[in-house]
Parts: C-alpha cells; sequence; structure tokens
C-alpha cells in the first residue's frame, strides 16, 4: 500500500550535498508538509508513494536551494549606478548621497522585491539580508515567499531610519517581534562594520546575541585601510577587537574576511565562526583575495555572498560559485583549489551551518524543508554532460535554473517567478529608474 | 526621396565602439549588401531611407558582434571531461588519451558545429580558431554562417591528422586554398606553441607568414614552467627564441601571455603585436594571472578568448569580459582598471584589429560588415539601467542576447540560432557524449 504524499519530484540527478559526495541519478524527493520525507529511486519512489502533484525533470539536475549569505537587497535600485571607482569614492560620491536622498520604507519594499524575484529565479532560496528598514525588507520577502534572515542593523551614526545604534536595535527587535511565527522569516543582529560600531554598541549586541539566540552578520577586514585605520585608533587590528569585545564565538559570520592572518584563520576555526565569502564584490572594489582555500582546510564553514547589487551587479550565486573556484585555483597556483562539488557544498551547506539552520536547509536530506532548486542542462550549450556538478559550477548559469520550491511551495515554476507577475516588478523599477536616475541628468 | 536599403535596426542604445566611448540612444544602423551605410537617430533614419526590412529593438542595447580571439571549438565534445587538474595531469589523464582516440574529421565538424552554436548564440560573431583538420572546422562555421579564421596548425608530433610540421602545413594551406573565395572565412598560420614546434618549423612560418601575409596564433608563456623548461633547452625564454626567429612582429597574436616582464611588455608594444587574454582558462588551470592592465597601457591590442570548452567550460565571451574587468581590478589593487567600456573594446575592436581586420569588424562604422549583437535589457534583473555598458560587463549575460547579424544577415533571432535546428545540435552533442563518455564506465 502506497503512502500519501504532497509531492514527488523525480529528477535525472540529484546532487543531495549531504555527508557524501554523490551524484544520484534517476532518483525522487517524496516531500509531505513542507519537509523532505525520502530521497530514493524514482522507481521505487512511484511505488511506494502516491503523490498529489509529481513533477519529472527528465534532464535536469536536482539540488539544494542556494544559500545568499550577504547581500543588500534593496541596493538593486543603486544598480550600476557607479562602477570602477575605489570603494571609498564610490560610496561618498555614488551611494552614500544616493541614500541619503532616497532611503526610505518605499525604496527598501520595492529593492527588496526586485532583489528578491531576482534570487529567486536564480535558483537562491535562503538570503543573509543587512540593510534598513527590516520589516519593509521582510514583508518583500515573504510576499514572494522566499526564506530570509534579516539583519537588525546597528550603525553608529544618524540616519533617515533610526537616529542612534540604540534606536536601529530596538528597531530591528520590534521588526523580529512583529514577524514572530512566520516559518521562512528568521533575524540576525548586523553590526555594520567595526570602523561604524562603538565598543558600547557591541557589547550589547553580544548580550543580545546571547540571550536571544541570534547570529551576529557583519563586515570584517574587507580592506587593508580599515585594518590601517583600527590599528591607529584602538591599537588592535578589527577581529582583535572584536575577540576583545566576545564577538567572536560561533554565532559570527564575519563578511569579505579578506585580510586575514593565518592566526587569525585559527582563532575564527577555534572559536567556530563562519565566514560569507563575497568573491566578485572583492575584486570589483579591488579589496583583495581572501584566503578562502586556506580557511576551509582549518574547517571553517564559509558560504557565498552576492553583497549588493550596486557592487556586483548581479546577485547571482552561480556566478559565486564559479568566482570562488576560479580565483582560489589562480591565488594558490593551485588547479585543485576548491573543486565543484567543494563550491556547491559552501553555497548550500555550508550558508546554512553558518545561519545556525544546518537542521532545516542547506542538503537534500529526510527531514529538512524541501528548499529545492532545478537546473535544467538540456540546452546545447550544456551539452555534452559528463558530471552535472561541473556543470553546475563552470558551464551552466542561473539561466538555466527552471524551477524553485521552498518548503516544499513552488515558487519559480519553468522560469516564471511565482508570486508576482514581471510587469508588475518592471514598473516597480521603472519608477525608481526614474527618481534615482534624475540625479544623473 | 528615400534611400533603398536592405536593413535597418533601430534600438534603444546603440554603442559602436569606434573612436568614442559613445551611448547612442534611439539609433538605427541601415545596412545594405552586408555593409553599415549609415548610424544616425531612428527618426532621422526611417525618414531618409526605406527598408527592406525594419527590425525594433525597444529595450536592447546594439553593439559590434563580440570577437572571441582564442578557442579550439571542437573540445566542446570534451566540455566537463576532467576539471579541477593542473594544465599537465589534466593534458596527460583526461585531454590527450581521449583525443587520440576520438580525433576525426567528423569529431572536429561535430564539436565545431556546437561551438559555433553555442557562440552565435552568445553574441560572438567571429572566432580565431586553433585546431586540427581545419577543413572540417571551417564547414561546420561555414554551415552556421560564422566568420572565422581557422589556424593552420603546426605541431611537432604527429597525430593522426597529420605526421609532421611540413604535412600540418601543407594540409593546412590546401584547407586555405579550399575556402578561398568564401568572405567570412579566414586563415591563419598556428604553431602550437614554443614548447611543442621546433626552430625549422617557426622559420617556415614566418616565411609563410610574410609571403601570404597571415597572422600567426600561437601560445605564449602561458605557464611558469614553460619558461623555466625553455631556459633550459634554449637558454632563453620563449620570446626571446620567438623574436630570434622573426615571430615578435605584427602579425603575432600571443595567446595568454601570463607571464610577462616589463621589458617583454615593451617589445611586444614596439614591434605592434597582439595578444589574447583568456581570463577564466587562466584561472581554471592555475596559469597565473596576465598583466592585461600594464599591457594596455602600452597601446597593445588585447582581444579576449575563451579558449577551449574542456577549460572554461563556457564558450562565453560576456563571461570573458567581466572576468577581465574584475580580475584586472583585483590583481592590480585599482578598482578603475579595465572599466566596462574598456571590456567591451577588447572584446571587439582589440579582437579586430589582432585579427588584422580592424577596416571590416569590431565596431559599427560604416563601411564595416554588419556583425551585430542585440542584448535585451528589459528582464527584471537588469533593472534598473543606469549605464547600459555597465549591465553588458558586470550585469547582463550571454542568456540577454536576442538576435545576431553577421554581414547583415540573421544568424541568431529571438534567442534561436537559425542555420540549424536545437534538436539537430543535440543530436550531434548525444552522439558523442556516448563515444566520449564510455572511457568512464
Amino acid at each position: 500500500m502506497s503512502e500519501q504524499v504532497d509531492l514527488l519530484i523525480s529528477a535525472r540527478w540529484v546532487i543531495p550535498v549531504d555527508a557524501t559526495d554523490a551524484t544520484l541519478e534517476h532518483h525522487s524527493i517524496a516531500i509531505h508538509k513542507g519537509r523532505i520525507v525520502a530521497v530514493l529511486p524514482s522507481n521505487i519512489a512511484r511505488e511506494r508513494y502516491h503523490a498529489t502533484t509529481e513533477t519529472r525533470l527528465p534532464d535536469h539536475v536536482l539540488i539544494p536551494g542556494l544559500i545568499n549569505l550577504h547581500t543588500h537587497a534593496a541596493m538593486t535600485l543603486m544598480r550600476g549606478i557607479a562602477d570602477d571607482l575605489p570603494l571609498m569614492t564610490w560610496l561618498q560620491t555614488a551611494i552614500w548621497p544616493t541614500e541619503a536622498q532616497h532611503v526610505s520604507p518605499a525604496f527598501v519594499r520595492d529593492g527588496t522585491l526586485l532583489a528578491a524575484a531576482e534570487m529567486l529565479r536564480g535558483g537562491i532560496t535562503t538570503c543573509n539580508e543587512m540593510y534598513f528598514y527590516p520589516d519593509a525588507a521582510a514583508a518583500s520577502f515573504d510576499a514572494l515567499g522566499m526564506r530570509c534572515v534579516i539583519g537588525i542593523t546597528a550603525i553608529d551614526f544618524p540616519t533617515s531610519y533610526a537616529a542612534s545604534a540604540d534606536e536601529y536595535l530596538s528597531k530591528g527587535l520590534a521588526a523580529r517581534d512583529a514577524w514572530r511565527g512566520n516559518p521562512l522569516v528568521r533575524f540576525a543582529l548586523a553590526p555594520h562594520a567595526p570602523y561604524t560600531v562603538s565598543d558600547t554598541t557591541f557589547s550589547r549586541i553580544v548580550s543580545l546575541s546571547n540571550e536571544l539566540d541570534l547570529p551576529i552578520h557583519i563586515h570584517i577586514h574587507e580592506t587593508a585601510q580599515e585594518i590601517e585605520d583600527s590599528l591607529k585608533q584602538y591599537g588592535e587590528r578589527p577581529l582583535e577587537r572584536l575577540a576583545r569585545l566576545g564577538l567572536v564565538e560561533s554565532q559570527l559570520i564575519g563578511v569579505h574576511a579578506v585580510h586575514l592572518t593565518p592566526s587569525e584563520i585559527e582563532t575564527l576555526a577555534r572559536h567556530g565562526c563562519a565566514l560569507a565569502h563575497c568573491p566578485t564584490s572583492n575584486m570589483k572594489l579591488a579589496s583583495g583575495i581572501a584566503p578562502v582555500a586556506a580557511a576551509l582546510a582549518h574547517g571553517i564553514p564559509i558560504g557565498l555572498g552576492t553583497d549588493g547589487a550596486a557592487s556586483n551587479n548581479r546577485l547571482d550565486i552561480f556566478q559565486e560559485m564559479r568566482m570562488a573556484a576560479l580565483l582560489a585555483k589562480v591565488s594558490t597556483q593551485d588547479a585543485a583549489a576548491i573543486p565543484a562539488k567543494t563550491a556547491l557544498r559552501m553555497a548550500t551547506q555550508h550558508g546554512a551551518k553558518a545561519l545556525g539552520l544546518e537542521n532545516d536547509i542547506g542538503s537534500i536530506e529526510v527531514g529538512k524543508w524541501a528548499d529545492l532548486c532545478a537546473v535544467d542542462l538540456s540546452p546545447f550549450e550544456t551539452q555534452p554532460c559528463f558530471d552535472p556538478a561541473s556543470h553546475l559550477v563552470y558551464c551552466a548559469g542561473r539561466e538555466h535554473v527552471s524551477d524553485v520550491w521552498i518548503a516544499g511551495q513552488a515558487r519559480v515554476s519553468n522560469k516564471q517567478v511565482l508570486q508576482k507577475a514581471d510587469n508588475e516588478l518592471l514598473g516597480v523599477a521603472r519608477v525608481w529608474q526614474n527618481k534615482v536616475g534624475s540625479r544623473f541628468d
């Protein structure tokens, strides 16, 4: 007698990204009430389960939904507003003036909507978000049914959003309370960076993290300048300062981490910290090359992040997988550094571990939420195919993502985002194109 | 009274890549007998010209067709056959054994057909090809109506194709004779590399190049090992040896050129040599980072190449533009290195100059062949758009190419390659997937 399930997805290949490096052929995922109840050969699955819906993916590889471990979603509205500039010039002449003029709940709602649609269509099912107006951001992820971890941002300078670090934190915590009970919306503490946050604020954040069991999401050691400045101001490197203040613990997600000494890598590993590697952003802003292969060798979980669309300019984790693999090879002079399956693991399981969600997402395993991404390898530019994992990293791209599920719910089908019409998204973009673009006229 | 032309293409933006860095808005290209007869505002164009066909591209940017300055097209049949290996292991355990077993006129014909379709659909209108069986390669480019420069390969070891360097050259020259009169098929001399070609063969090639006015397309200074080996064997660096033999002249297209001293850059510039930069391949094989910004500063034309699909694994010049820009920034620690318009110029005008075709292709200018690529920036992942040149390099991808023309003939329309059905291409790939893949079973 067959067991009833909501959904059976049967694919040519399944790469579960579990404890093994297996690529399964002709396997099915049985899904019930949003969770994975079995991963098994398709011929057996059809005998064992009676599914309300069966989706067949005859030329596809099914992988865990990708995790974007660092982004500023609303910055899609400043996509390509200024390029080919060093970090501080870029911030001071383009990004900060635009933000000062335009950032508002509507800006964040609309920019995040555009970002979420772009990420979903590119196979990203979870993102770790850091920006202003967390409530507006959460509303847009919710509108598209995308899983998110929203930053409770803190920064020691005033913006239209908040006047003080305390106000940032209290508004962020209020947003967290408001979204409690929504299984797709989580929160993290998001102090912007060591150079913009005071010791007092950091101490408050450590207390909150311990009390509320929240990850701490922070930019660290992005540029050499930041380290020099900290040595001048505090007599210690930013990571030393964070360690003294109690942040260098297992809750930490350090973003960029371009400039790390071997002993800093050891410290991060010993304390169970995680990193978010953003190779495209680091290259585009000429920040440097993070020592990712060395940090992985120490067992540090390293997820992949796109950063915001203003410094990338794509929210595309396929691109970041390829870039992480290629950049590690050329920078270590070792073509074996970060092989394809490691890049895929970073973009899924490592991201989940960094967020403390490793029991819920990040791999295709029984009991986890069915956050899944199907990649169609039938087009001629992905032929022939001797190894689908290689193709995911080196050959295919987000344009080959056909279907996406979050907690077993279809969010992208046949390359279309289901919860919002393209026309509505384009209308939103047009409004801000005119508003934000007017400063260039 | 209006003038009759074959085709008028009217686009939201046109980036001609001429002597200026202009981005034109609402402009049209008038095309007659395959060549560009005018570039002018669309409202004026419609008064001045009566076109047999008008194509309207309301959300698109029209650019010169991209030039892939280095590839081994037939290697698509070994796409992803082996990854994450150093160059020599990769060659010795995967590529060479597969080639020894399979390479034949049918392999080259089919692999080149697949490559040409992939390149065309990605906006590449010309490629500089180096492999075996040039006649079979030319036939496949011709079948799809793609412009190509076919290598008359020479290498001092025997293959199924030829037993000696003399035989390689005579067969290549015979293929050139056979294709004479076809305006889309040109030839170049293609000695494989300094470490596989003897002094005697190089001398013959210099004579042929002078006599027949052919470019010389050669791998140089790809790896540090190659330079060390040459110092041991010849007591000179490969470029010194090539200079002594008379190859370092304006006909030279040096591929990779990862390891160059400042004085070698000066020598290449002084002699009017060109380079083909293959950033993805150099990263994937951990060969190193070519000093492209420095070489550009010396005025050397540097086109972009994908290399073969076995070491990339995409034949995608959009990817190479992005990679060239990003890699130059991070390696020089200068975010202004290789801005978007320079990357676009490398992928078009510099490639044409390297091939000696700068009067025929590489920009949208009156008198040149209408080799054109339209990129659709309407999808939401390319919104908003403040600068289409930035989007071409940092945001859009080959998946946004909608239409391609070569000498005014439509070759891709609405993302479909016109001269071959997808099914036929997939059938070809399937045959070789089974043959080539069988060694892994």
